[in-house]
């Protein structure tokens, strides 16, 4: 295939080497990728980068195991314009030239979940940056399943570069209806500021944010004063607070009613539990640094209450897409989450530092030139 | 029982004659109720005016076939404060003068719905203000069970005196989580009206709402201007609109999520379905003027669609109750609908005049004065 | 492609004229089907009739509409043995030779309910045996991602010839938790007889059954004897029946709490609202003759009694398929369901008949010989 | 209230001292208890010993902390006949002389949990035979609210007297339809036993029990053959099993779709997380010894596999005693769970011992001769 405009390289950054830091991670030129069966080549106009990169790029133990070969080029949030489709890759709602983003786990479509409207949970899932190439790069290819298109009016590209992570906070969300509802949300870094923000589009009465890094705090405490959502918002800088389960309890009105956990910290998940109102729905999505996890009064705090938990993974492939899309629709409006946005990928080891000591929230690339 | 304090007579309407009209209600001096066992006597600080008032204003065959004995005070929409406790009536969330609202429809407790949390389609439901005295008075007796406690701060009595109604508006929407859906108002009285403001609040994408009626529709405009929702709203004038089922497609993006239909007109509830999304939820809530009603196209509009309708009575005892409650505090505002306002009972005649040809939403009267 | 072994043409029962009967229906040789891009070809071991091919036969203008191009070769229920894939075709679970059925609901897998979840639902459905060849032939094409593993030591080929009809069944009874409940199925055809085999696996409590036919009724009363569940079961003759609303009621023990209406019948679509318990879930899968169908009592028997109502189609792609395949495990049995089988498709015109006087509840062919 | 032919002292099992054992453990006689305000006196058929009951006996840590005042008679498992009604205690559907149960947590009615359908999530409960005196005795007094009457056909006093402990069970199977699906067991004490049968009866395609004790396993290995359920139900002595979460995932067919955590050990808990489908249900009903309980793999077994986990406490009051006593009409037989019979009280020593070296199941004891 040979696309006419197309270029045969570009800019791309690329893990090198089983190694941490900014000599593992390098910025540099490399062949634009070809669509192959049933893919789609797509122009990214923006791009954002995740925790799960950050942890690419210092080779976390984690992530390490899970990078299977390198080079690799990483990033997996993205929106773009399609540039070309690969054999059998056209399909009736898609076509060059438009705007769009995509799921970038791609599922075996084969197994029992994918054949159950439960994509979301294929034991196969290859995730595109990370088992295959993403888009920190001006192309990425990605299969026409995954494709999504987008109403730009609606979600501008600023906004479009990190669809992927909104996805996750409204998936989070996902687990009970918070019309009306207590919503307690453990963590504020993106995704749980995305969470906070979907909680109030969707009527929360009350929302408690906890958080122990001062800088998120403060982006916490703008949002609240940006929304004007001082009586239904309480933040608990939980590093000053000494009682952090009788305080998110009474910020909740009486324990929270659905409780967010976005931290994956043993102490956050222990808080969580102690929090919530007895019947109420847990949403977990945070990863702890080990994988095992403590419940400490697993009697009281779980069983006795009749608690309904719920590991998260992913986007529901598509409702989530579908909802958050809509959601836009409702005045959804998670821009203010863009911190630090750059042209071109080159400042990419600068953006770590900055997402590194947490002043940055959400930083976007744009890999093409500003659109 | 004789609490001091408490006057022995006061002024109250009352339907004497089996007949429609003006000549059938009276306002007079009755006694004050005493609260027997389990119940509790309340000072109405503020009543509203419902659609089955009306009916039993005109003698309607459908009420007059529910009230089964006269003289009758009706009303059944009310907020007060809590004058005097029966035997057995004191509670441990209750106290002398504590502002409350009541649920009005007094179930068996015995029957396997009240068994069951569903005490509100408990067959032997009787509903106050029909089968027994209500609350067009300035004191009304309520089971000790049907109190519910207000927060003054958060619900005035204005818009305490009608949340037996929004809270029918409330379970309307309970039959599905409302954020970043399309949602249908079919009939923009003032359950429709509330239908709609709880929507927003919830975080609905779209809005489409049906009426015939130009002062209702006016009244729904004027609600889409206060709020500035021409982005997410359209008024269809039904009156004006050629194709329905496909303008109201078209307003709710290519088809509702979810349908409420408040009218209970059989065209209403056909352009529902018609206009329903595949696998959409349908609430059905308005009640035709005769018992039967014929779906137009049954095969494809409700099989084929695969659609999931809901009938709605009542309100859910106290589910609804309590989201509503909590709905205020994550912003409801309901005031509006409030078009007239009463001191006294004295013009309940009048108030009659309004809703007939509704040019009044809503008609709040304060029986012991202006609070 | 040509794969050996293959023969080149093949017995079908073609509809080949636009009109009713014997003589627009004829048993036929025609060519082999090749399979396009993502098909595959499937040696039929067993074909079974349903209601719809009788339609087909007898030309009825519901389906006369449908059947979009003559000559077509019609059959929707079989299972049978991989015989070759087209291009694109292979999938890592299927192989040659290997035992499988279909979903023959062909959806467009790009529209909003084909992305969720809803597949049964896609607008676009194609309906192979009616918008394209069918399977009342030696052999049929469908698409690979149609195609169902079955496991023959579970489901032999007489009971795997209808899983497409079962699988309709399982979909209807997926409204709720049948364990515990009191199900009322109303119609004892293919469909009802199965809905009820399923009811008393998953244990339900009560089973009452409404049928008119004297055939049906003596079928039904057979399966109750062959299962020995007259303790649970009730069959009511409608046609002998005073008050057959008062009856049901009574045999479900005072309501059904689950109503499966699978006849269309409007007289039997309001037996099933009045016999409905107040809270109940009422399944909708029969079809009435005409489109519109009057709901008698709409205020008191939907609106009042708090009912949910889901309209069902086809099957849930795959959560019925694979729900279905794993209540045989549990015990599921419905072989004795087939009344007659025929070697080859020669006495297509015989089983049409036995089928036009209820005679046979489910007629299976075995097209290449009895397996 | 002095009742004819009520005597005036009767035998009961009364804990006595702050100590374990026989010796702090009186079978005495006491004088009848008279029931209160909205009380009922209920003559005790049958009675059954709990786990609760065993660490009552022992004086176990966790108990000695929730029984508040000695002497104290315990037991909470009942069936009995009306003997005399209280003050206010007259319910339409309660008179002497009925054949009744009851759920012996008192719950407050006041609180959120319990205005919203969730009493068995009350802050408040008091446990009958824990915090107030139980039916270890020939009569009991319980709130009329709390009886629930029974069928005797249906339920004999033998199975009657454990009734509280079914539904446990039954209420830990609530958290999903069994139908069709692959259900694990861990743990084959009473519950255990109690939830394997209503998985059958519930049309569980595949059924796996865990246990480590020898007596259980051979018990669940006489259930299995008993009923015949050689092809659906694996019995796994973990004592015997070297990969565990292997060999359940092998008997659950790849994973189950319910797991039912019964034990509380951590090593149970973790099995089950790991046994588990992706997108599986969990139900934890199991207590630990200790209250903390480390999740080995939180990260994989919980979050990525997409998990929904449910605390279970007592009874749904009262949806789950509908669903149990309709359960027995479906045809479930737990009856040869009771391996012991005493008539009168005297001999419960020696029942504590078979409980004790687990060679008794459920000992039941006739404390009015038997009936």
């Amino acid at each position: 295939m040979k696309e006419k405009g197309l270029p045969s390289t570009m800019t791309a950054v690329v893990k090198t080497k089983a190694a941490p830091g900014p000599q593992a991670t390098e910025i540099k030129t490399v062949p634009v990728p070809k669509p192959g069966q049933a893919e789609v080549l797509i122009k990214v106009l923006a791009t954002a980068v995740c925790g799960t990169d950050k942890h690419i790029y210092q080779w976390d133990s984690s992530m390490a195991g899970m990078v299977d070969a390198l080079p690799r080029i990483y990033g997996h949030e993205f929106c773009g314009e399609i540039a070309a489709f690969g054999p059998g890759g056209r399909r009736p709602h898609l076509s060059e030239g438009q705007y769009v983003s995509a799921e970038m786990h791609v599922t075996c479509g084969a197994c029992r979940a994918c054949r159950t409207g439960q994509r979301h949970i294929c034991e196969k899932t290859r995730i595109l940056g990370v088992h295959g190439d993403g888009c920190f790069a001006q192309y990425v290819v990605v299969p026409a399943y995954n494709v999504v298109p987008v109403d730009r009016d609606v979600v501008p590209p600023k906004v479009g570069a990190f669809l992927d992570a909104l996805g996750n906070a409204v998936h989070t969300t996902q687990v009970a209806d918070l019309s009306g509802k207590s919503v307690a949300v453990l963590g504020y870094g993106p995704i749980g500021a995305m969470c906070a923000e979907i909680a109030r589009i969707s009527g929360a009465a009350r929302i408690a944010i906890t958080e122990v890094n001062a800088q998120a705090v403060a982006h916490a405490r703008r949002w609240v004063k940006a929304r004007r959502l001082e009586k239904q918002v309480t933040v608990l800088d939980l590093s000053r607070t000494k009682d952090a389960a009788g305080s998110l309890a009474e910020a909740t009105g009486g324990g929270a009613d659905v409780v967010l956990e976005l931290s994956g910290a043993e102490a956050s998940i222990n808080l969580g539990l102690a929090a919530a109102r007895r019947g109420a729905t847990v949403a977990l999505l945070g990863i702890p640094r080990d994988n095992a996890v403590t419940i400490r009064d697993y009697t009281n705090d779980l069983v006795f209450k009749g608690l309904t938990l719920h590991g998260i993974i992913g986007r529901r492939i598509f409702e989530t897409w579908i909802k958050m899309l809509d959601l836009f629709r409702a005045g959804l409006d998670v821009e203010d989450l863009v911190t630090n946005e750059f042209t071109g990928l080159e400042d990419f080891h600068e953006a770590m530092k900055l997402l590194e000591d947490r002043s940055a929230m959400k930083v976007v690339f744009y890999p093409n030139g500003k659109p």
